[in-house]
């Protein structure tokens, strides 16, 4: 089974790399951004079948490791 | 119109901020994890209302920003 686990910075935690990116696509020539935030995607090949003890398990390392909760807000999407 | 842009490394590129991360979440005591692959995630805040040239413009600032398209390849989600 496959997660993808998406990490975002939460709403009102700054950005400065998203900023940056801003900054460059301006001075690339595109207009009309009004904003860019960066995250981080996982991708996790687990070797468990059942779904809801490899949902359990990828929120467990969210908490633990692949997310900063006081600053970062995660999603996870399973697949087969 | 908001353009949520995901690049991930292309199967056979080395990933070694992925294995580390196999390595820490073996010593945080998960098993049975066969592999992870980071990957980066962008949100794009558009002033443009039009769908397709969303989408021409996201697409674009992939090929020329985003995404090294050597070594990486890039999914477009757009939601209104």
């Amino acid at each position: 089974m496959h997660a993808r686990v998406t990490v975002t910075l939460k709403p009102g935690v700054l950005d400065p790399q998203g900023q940056a990116i801003v900054g460059s696509l301006a001075s690339l020539g595109f207009s009309g951004i009004a904003g860019v935030r960066q995250g981080k995607v996982f991708d996790v090949a687990l070797d468990k079948t059942d779904r809801a003890q490899a949902e359990a398990a990828v929120r467990d390392m969210c908490e633990k490791l692949l997310a900063n909760t006081v600053i970062e807000n995660y999603a996870i999407e399973l697949r087969t």
